[in-house]
């Protein structure tokens, strides 16, 4: 009995056309991002269990796929996990290398071990898949590619101003109108929980103000209140609710709201650095918003935040985000290092492309001539054309049997492959190939030259 | 304490200099795979544990990475395997995923399970990683990249013919002169082991034959003996042992010597077939040559058998292989799917043009030209420039602090960036820009237009 073939369940098989597509929108990356400096560096597809346990939290502990050690591996196995069958403990016995659940640990643990090589500060961006054992659903997979530009050892602000052009040059390149990429700052954040007299609810509070559009100014007080902040601190902090108006004025508003707080002022002070320089030498497609409510990955950024949102007309959410982390590489021994970074969510932009009709035709175009193959003397003498011609870049193909050539023409067709070209024995008497265009139906009998210029 | 870090055996991190080389080798092979009609593909990092094991033989099999299932793995384990610390046992009921191992096993799944959405003879490319739990040692890693270029659904000996003529391209391309693409046929091996009546110590004889060069041909006499191949029998294939002259003078002695065996002519029509047509339409800077020591997976192919070796200045060995399989999906349940393909192998190939000085200086060029960063105002300033620079194309960068210029030289000369751009308030006044070569140590003041046009 031959096996049924499936593929494990959250991964996914990449036809010819989907990998095209991807590889356009990787290569608007790498354009980009080499534009502005950023390196390219490649690290392996496990690390030792080591260096990713304990680095996402339990949960994510939990959904890093652990690779099972080669040979006899119960041998050194403790006798007494086993008979109680517990999984828990077993595991770091019988595995000692994990598939990637991000690229930032392993791009903090690649800093540290080549630090002496490395010129700081040191721009890089690094595109590899990541692994998560996840529950899959609709675009959310087990295997997915990330796509980082991070830079690492300086903590200019002129850093985040050229991480928002960075994301605005990508996507104004794809062709996305209307991105909006969404700033905050993690000590605004700090500074409305400290003027409110909640710091220890920081989170709470936030997880219910980015609720805002969802349930509105009432919920959000529902939920505030009833997470056990103060009518009174709620209260002042009102204006957070009728969030509106320009970046300008909402910078006007917070450091009015955060006067009382040094740790908000230096926030505010911060985005109006990075606001200011980035709308004064302007976006190409993008919009740049201040988002009071911006709170992505909170307990691990130390400055600015950022998201980016696909245009209005497609229900996609995030398409990237990022944001500063004040101690990237102390978990490996080195100190002190800031880090800035952003993330290109590679599979929610190629659905937003693709129901927006933004892929570029080109992008999926293979083979432009197909040469009929009328035998071997007449194939032969195709060969000869098709290996000129490949040698000046053009895809060509020479059908492989003395089919039908009906059959031949078929098969142009469904691999929509614009042109035929025919070399009947009169053909080659003349030195001449004819040129069929399968889509209009037109041909004309051509000599090399010729039939090089037109597929040109 | 922090964690000291590291990677696993066998594999590795790339710098940027390295992602860009090996990048480099795998756009030129990008380029001509899609001039010949292969189409790229990719499929996940896993695959189902039943998928991959059994394919590969016994030592394949203990060879391929598991994935530890998630959660409690153990929860449905056999208490029996468990206490008897069976690990060969244990790991189908732990694991129900692995790695993949090579691309032509997940390649032969896909075409099986995608067989209504492709249209036959389908050529497909694929650049991925595999792993192997191989013992890690010069030259052989855990983790690496296989280049394979296959066509599956066709017969024709054209595609043998092209594929010969897709290795000359690429390494022609990549500036390699001198590599000899060696040519065979399982079906000569088998006509031979026939007219010596050994049709059973076929595998023997060949592994024998292959030790000509090293041992000489008393040696390989000697072992053949030894694994019971008769001296009769030996001596019917004398001409073997001096197999010389062009590729049509060693047609011509193969014919004579298989002349009785059905097969083994059969096997001479088809390399005549293929080495004629190479040849006529002729190689760039390739040598073919027919090799018929060369059986390369000898259970695995039914047609031609390829081997790619570097030039002989560098010692290097074998570059790329690959052959004609007759039932590349028949273990998936689609019959009758004659195959045939090439791979690549990345890093030697990448070793050989490091060790022969032929990557482009071109290839790692990074940052053209770095702007000197004099405080917020000068910086504001040649952000205007920079951001007009990158729209071009241009690869510039700000340093992003105001630190001495003597650093901001000092990381610009690391970094091997060649200019540096001052533009202090003299600068700004006259709207002008000092372009410095950090090599030649001439400067020069120039208006935007004349800087872009420097930089070009």
């Amino acid at each position: 009995m031959a096996q049924k073939p499936g593929i494990p369940k959250g991964t996914r098989d990449f036809s010819p056309a989907e990998v095209a597509k991807r590889q356009y929108i990787i290569s608007v990356m790498k354009h980009h991002f080499e534009a502005f400096g950023f390196q390219p560096i490649e690290t392996p597809s496990f690390e030792n269990y080591d260096t990713l346990m304990g680095k996402y939290g339990e949960e994510g502990d939990r959904l890093i796929f652990k690779i099972l050690n080669s040979g006899d591996y119960l041998a050194k196995a403790n006798d007494e996990y086993l008979t109680a069958k517990d999984s828990n403990k077993l595991t770091s016995q019988i595995s000692e290398k994990a598939l990637r659940y991000d690229l930032t640990v392993p791009f903090a643990r690649y800093v540290v071990q080549h630090q002496n090589e490395i010129e700081f500060p040191f721009r890089r961006y690094q595109i590899q898949p990541v692994w998560r054992a996840d529950r899959p659903q609709k675009g959310r997979f087990r295997e997915f590619y990330q796509c980082d530009a991070d830079v690492v050892g300086s903590t200019s602000l002129w850093q985040e101003a050229e991480l928002v052009q960075l994301y605005d040059s990508v996507f104004s390149d794809l062709g996305l109108k209307g991105v909006t990429i969404k700033i905050n700052n993690r000590k605004v954040l700090s500074g409305i929980a400290e003027v409110i007299g909640a710091k220890d609810k920081l989170i709470d509070f936030t997880v219910a103000l980015d609720k805002l559009d969802k349930v509105g100014e009432e919920g959000v007080k529902r939920e505030m209140l009833e997470k056990g902040i103060a009518a009174e601190a709620i209260e002042k902090v009102q204006p957070l609710f009728s969030f509106t108006g320009s970046v300008n004025d909402k910078l006007e508003q917070l450091s009015q709201l955060l006067a009382s707080s040094e740790e908000g002022m230096k926030g505010v002070e911060e985005l109006r650095f990075i606001c200011e320089k980035v709308l004064e030498l302007g976006l190409n497609q993008s919009i740049l918003d201040l988002d009071v409510t911006l709170a992505r990955g909170l307990n691990y950024y130390t400055g600015a935040i950022f998201e980016v949102t696909a245009p209005k007309e497609v229900a996609m959410g995030s398409i990237g985000g990022g944001g500063r982390y004040d101690d990237l590489t102390g978990i490996f021994g080195l100190k002190s290092m800031s880090g800035v970074g952003i993330s290109f969510g590679l599979d929610r932009i190629y659905l937003v492309l693709e129901e927006m009709g933004l892929f570029p035709e080109t992008v999926t175009e293979g083979t432009k001539a197909l040469f009929i193959n009328f035998g071997d003397e007449e194939a032969f003498y195709s060969m000869k054309a098709i290996k000129k011609l490949r040698s000046l870049g053009h895809k060509v193909e020479l059908y492989p049997d003395k089919a039908k050539v009906s059959k031949q023409f078929q098969h142009a067709d469904k691999r929509g492959i614009t042109f035929a070209v025919l070399t009947g024995q009169e053909e080659i008497d003349k030195n001449m190939f004819t040129l069929k265009n399968l889509v209009t139906g037109t041909q004309e009998t051509l000599p090399l030259e010729d039939l090089i210029q037109r597929l040109g």
